[in-house]
């Protein structure tokens, strides 16, 4: 049974019907509403929709589940699928699941399908590694809606107890939640070098020689700036590993939980990592930018006509050579090794990995 | 029960076996082909593997369907599993499921494990994500079908019925349909952009000043052709989002069919997308090659020696120095944003993020 | 029932209870291990949990299956499952479950869980692809075993009987076989190459010419090198396929198996096509960071001073203008084809795939 008649309970509806249910769809208007419905889905008035189910999807939103009071003695005994979203995390003190199970304790409530979309539903989850989260305080309750979700192509998780609800309810409003932190630290680095290459190469010279030198702030300020980021990144995420591991050994236990701060540092250094490797990469680009660039074709003419005019014929300073030539193999070859440590951490190649692997590549 | 004796017949048996099931081979000649199969697999003549067995794959040829029809009185009853494939698209009017549910009208046919290749199936699905799309009209036929290929280690998709063993069928005979379009596209922009270049930056200055400037063709004209073809395509990703949204304005609903083409179009946006970052990355390395080129060096050294000869010794043109520096910088963002689009497309990484997620990174 | 009370034991504890199983965990001191455990979970002695559980989980290691001796005729019936790991590969002559399976004739043993790390189970396999491989000879066993990882939210994987547990226990301790001879033939190429080209541009111009080029060393000479083995190994992809080819037409049967060294190269095209596409896009990169060297700018520049010099206006060779254009133009192309390749092999993409667009890719 679905109790609705928006987007997710059509699509809710159609994906149902396709996998061979029947459904029997409950409206305030079942006469008007039953042309968005599949033809072989019933559409009938709720009280006589929830008489017939046994499992019934409430796909409508929270503010209207009291409307559903009235059907609380038919409602009796059945199981009921929580498959609304909230717009904002935590919006309410207690989870649409555990408010529906609390207007409604004659019933057992199941969360499910949130995290699903009804776009999603429609097209089928013919793409796979489409999860279905699943919660509920009743075993038996949870094995049946995990069953309806395998038959409908979806892959049921089971998310333990009521509880995680507001967990489960949170998880398609998140945004990224992993990424805050290291691109705000990447930022504050990026600006305090950016700060520091720009006095010492453009203010610097300016004030002491009186030389404009304002057109390197575009490319090549960013430029010597993007590999301090990159460097200050990449040893922040080996620093936790160390750290916690001292804390093992001072401790002499390692069932002892890590403070806080260290726990979330441990969690975000894979995406600490993969910005290193995006500030490596970008000055890998802007390096090889560095001869294309007219202020470089200028300084090169007029270094030549200078050593003309002057007939200096021969300028070549062996030392700068293998300086430069050094330079540019070993970040080749830096830039190398993190292309391979940033690809090993793309999900499919990460979980074909066993856990030696993984540490022999780090 | 499997009847045939061809390599999708021998690898079937061979999986089954390994997954413990008992296997009877059903062929017209079993002494000669019992070698082909596994020791556990029983190779027997048709008619008695038929009568031991449940679930009779079919892996024979659909034009050697008719053959069959002498087993109908012990066939029926039984659920057969339709295997097969066909070398063309739509080559039959109707599915060889449907065909084989004609010849048989008392068993009951399931089409699948058509999209599963023999060394698929002998290799075992280790690494995952190995579907098997089902189709019948008997739900309780589809579910024991389902149930074997999940054991066999494959995640089964139901289909729906009967009728939609058409379109699986075609599955394994399609070339990359999504890409069809947008290639011809690409290809379309690409020579008409190259003939505007090509007719501006060398026939032009050929005819006028009668200077040849052919050597420009293979990577100056090509250079300033593909960033055309990247803009006018991303243009198109973001175009029919907007004509959607007015479509549904006009009409007040939502739940109202697009046209054909804006579904088609909104549809192919993704791998417009992706071969418009493909121009823009090949731009940007054409555009780091040009310093390379014998040609930049030349023109290098010819100025230089004509300043010399000229005792000129400034050339800075500031204005010319900053356009460059912009361009360069700009150039290097906008393609570090579309790589982060690029790689968002990736199935793995895009199962991993939830809508408010994806559409805050487009 | 799990025996035991190490990190994995715990691990397999939380997990166990968060599905909605009842747990009773076995400890030889259960007093002093209760705290460990979640609190839902019971912490007895081992002869008491073995009473109250039908399927057992023997998580302590090899080295003390022996201790559990006495529990012989508590554990007669029940369904030991051993998740432990081995060490080194091919330790012991027998694979840990089948030494469990000797010293209890009397019970049911499953092979499982050991690919599964005490981290996964206790964070959840929601990343989704986590798959536990099993066997067992005994198939209802398999299948309950098999539902407890389901219910738990691994993707059960049947590895068929007892004698592919030493394959699966082998599975975690693996380091990338399939890499091991494509990176040794790598390495062998790129060495052989690199002595040629030092001999042919730096050794012989200094015993010739006196000439000293030594700087070519880090990057010229590397640059000329890396090309070389991308070609080869390219080749070696496609080798293999046309000697099967032959192999098959030459015995007139495609059952016949191929020599062993031949099925070894077929099973590494991938890895030795991945690596001949790194050293291609290496060369890519070492190529376009020529024109930023320090010796590249020296040589334009006395180049320009000898030319004004001796007042000789211009250089141009329109042969040597084509040949660089063409050459850059054909590599860009190449490079941009390889990729193609290399992001079709991507996991996650290659299963998207069917075999008719594989092979057109290729």
């Amino acid at each position: 049974g679905v109790l609705g008649s928006g987007d997710f309970a059509r699509s809710l509806a159609i994906r149902l019907v396709c996998s061979g249910f029947k459904v029997v769809v409950g409206s305030r208007n079942p006469k008007r509403k039953a042309s968005l419905f599949p033809p072989a889905a019933e559409v009938t008035f709720q009280a006589e929709a929830v008489k017939k189910a046994d499992v019934i999807f409430v796909a409508i939103f929270r503010e209207h589940y009291s409307t559903l009071c009235d059907l609380a003695d038919v409602l009796a005994g059945k199981i009921l699928v929580d498959v609304s979203n909230n717009t904002e995390i935590n919006h309410h003190k207690e989870s649409n699941a555990e408010y529906l199970a609390s207007l409604f304790p004659a019933c057992t409530v199941v969360k499910g399908f949130n995290v699903v979309s009804a776009w999603t539903l429609q097209s089928g989850a013919r793409d796979g590694n489409k999860q279905v989260l699943i919660c509920s305080n009743n075993q038996e309750a949870k094995r049946t809606v995990a069953e309806i979700a395998q038959v409908m192509g979806f892959t049921p998780v089971d998310m333990g107890c009521m509880s995680s609800a507001c967990e489960i309810e949170n998880i398609p409003l998140r945004l990224l939640p992993a990424w805050k932190i290291p691109i705000f630290l990447a930022l504050g680095l990026f600006l305090c070098f950016f700060t520091y290459n720009l006095i010492r190469q453009v203010i610097h010279p300016y004030i002491r020689e009186q030389k404009n030198k304002l057109y390197k702030i575009p490319i090549e300020v960013v430029n010597t700036t993007l590999p301090c980021v990159s460097y200050v990144m990449l040893s922040l995420v080996y620093l936790p590993g160390v750290l916690a591991a001292c804390s093992q050994l001072y401790h002499g236990t390692k069932y002892r939980r890590f403070p806080d701060w260290l726990d979330q540092w441990l969690q975000h250094r894979k995406q600490i990592g993969l910005l290193s490797f995006f500030c490596a990469a970008l000055h890998a680009v802007y390096s090889l930018c560095l001869p294309m660039r007219r202020s470089h074709r200028y300084l090169l003419i007029e270094t030549a006509v200078k050593q003309a005019v002057e007939k200096k014929m021969t300028i070549w300073v062996e030392e700068e050579v293998w300086r430069m030539e050094i330079y540019i193999s070993v970040g080749i070859i830096a830039l190398g090794l993190l292309s391979l440590l940033a690809i090993t951490s793309l999900p499919s190649i990460a979980n074909s990995l066993n856990w030696r692997e993984f540490s022999f590549i780090q």
